[in-house]
């Protein structure tokens, strides 16, 4: 099959399309014909040499979701069978025709998805649903903000939060991402210029705060964050963008009874592997088909321009997920 | 009624016992003859003109628990009757001869304990029961981490622990201390001299690290706290002893997929104040009578010697609660 190869850990241009061997599902695994996958920071993390795979993912193939069809079962599977079209995340090998994973990692893809939407759906809306839902306890009535809003991230958080009737405020860095959050369903979008953004937070949630936060940007933000929330306010850190050192008055902490939880989805074990297929077969494809959620595509690229697709999303310029068809 | 008051901000010689109108409970209340109650650092803090009381609570009488027997219901109380052994927190107000509370924030207190054993409960066992089990998930075969063994909250927190089947292990700053807490069920006690205990933490529980950490000290312990747990692990802020400013590797957060939370009972709403008190009437009185729990009683003054207790407190060398009678 065809793929793309990480050569060496090095800029976008390391990365290569080689014919590898055509991976065969062993016992409870089948493997998928993969139609689209999209990109990650990890991706990005791992072709500079600085994110290993996890063991039984392959060293030098990125990619962490999948769309497409099953088209070799393992003994004692059951769930699925060629044909079916499935999305998930993977631990890695998803710029490749082929991708085997164990069977109940995937999940049903809704029938109006097009693959090329099912690919922009795994990481970012499981992410953002573990983050809010799972993690957070987001629910209806309550307030959450949404930093990196117009992320992949951030755009599936911030339709999540609508979904389950609660509100959405957002940061970004430019007034365009902003507005096309307010499409999604954003409440409200501040502006975040000089890197601060309690009292604009304050000003819409009035003086008991927010009640979820969703960070993805970490460093400064995060004693922001503390003193953006209200009592009991659960603060879900998922990303590092500004960097992971931060600062943290125990104080409030203590006083809020606030909780600060880190979250990452790649490095979990199969059990919550399983779980996160779950949570998108049974959360997240109703929400999608009913329209209630909505991939969030930035462009689709061929695979072979897998390294055009690294350069656009280091220049973060982007506005949800670049989809790669393969 | 006599009750020590605290006639202006200062040192322990600002408490002085004076005769002060006998509170009456209104409906759903009751009011309890209070035979004993004990020190808390938060009175000392209140004391000081740091912490002052909650809406409520009497502005300048300080105690936050008490053990002793109801002595008149207010209407529409069904649970409790004049005569009744209880115990449990206020928020405010246990330096006295009365305190009127509402009747579910009561707990009946087991028949086995002696009033000075009842007062030495609520506030350590209760923090220490809610931080580890409600808050914490602390639960067999795993491993806690107690800060401060040989405080208060600490000596309870290592007798939960046991009690639910995981292992503690507590750090101190002397080996008395720590000795006095091996007797109470600590598996293996950690003396912190230079201020660093990460690597005699992992030494014990291997790379896995702990499960949970009660910290009760805060300042630098907490970016040591999070190099000692594993994956999932819980860190739960229940005092600073060591100061309020905290460092936080996000990185390392994410990667464990860390909790922190910061919690208080003081600070707490009437519908939370009567889960305390079924916490500790479900839950801590079983335990107690079962004698899986054992108050740890420091010493008796009577209340007149608050001052002096107040002074022991400071002195940081008692083990145990300091209990006063009434």
């Amino acid at each position: 099959m065809r793929a793309i190869v990480i050569r060496e850990p090095g800029g976008p241009e390391v990365l290569e399309m080689r014919e590898v061997p055509t991976p065969e599902p062993a016992r409870g695994e089948v493997r998928v014909r993969i139609r689209a996958t999209a990109v990650n920071r990890a991706d990005l993390l791992q072709r500079l040499g600085r994110y290993p795979a996890p063991p039984g993912a392959p060293a030098d193939i990125p990619g962490l979701e999948i769309a497409g069809e099953v088209d070799a079962v393992g003994d004692a599977v059951t769930e699925l069978a060629s044909g079916d079209r499935v999305f998930g995340l993977v631990g890695g090998g998803a710029y490749a025709e082929h991708v085997v994973v164990h069977a109940r990692t995937l999940a049903r893809m809704p029938a109006s998805l097009a693959f090329t939407e099912g690919a922009a759906v795994p990481e970012a809306f499981v992410t953002a649903w573990d983050a809010l839902i799972d993690q957070g306890k987001l629910t209806g009535g309550e307030t959450v903000l949404v930093h990196a809003a117009g992320s992949g991230v951030g755009t599936a958080a911030v339709q999540i939060a609508k979904a389950v009737g609660a509100l959405a405020l957002g940061t970004a860095r430019t007034a365009e991402k902003l507005a096309r959050c307010r499409d999604l369903g954003l409440e409200d979008g501040i502006l975040v210029e000089e890197g601060t953004f309690v009292d604009d937070v304050l000003a819409r949630t009035g003086p008991h705060g927010a009640d979820v936060v969703l960070d993805l940007v970490g460093g400064p933000y995060l004693a922001q964050d503390l003193a953006c929330i209200g009592p009991k306010g659960r603060i879900i850190v998922a990303g590092t963008l500004a960097g992971g050192h931060a600062e943290l008055d125990l104080h409030v902490l203590m006083r809020k009874r606030a909780h600060v939880r880190g979250t990452v989805l790649r490095a979990r074990p199969l059990e919550e592997k399983i779980v996160a297929a779950r949570t998108l077969e049974r959360h997240l494809a109703p929400l999608l088909a009913r329209g209630l959620l909505r991939p969030v595509v930035d462009c689709v690229l061929p695979l072979e321009q897998a390294a055009e697709g690294h350069r656009l999303m280091q220049s973060n310029q982007t506005f949800g997920k670049i989809v790669l068809t393969v």
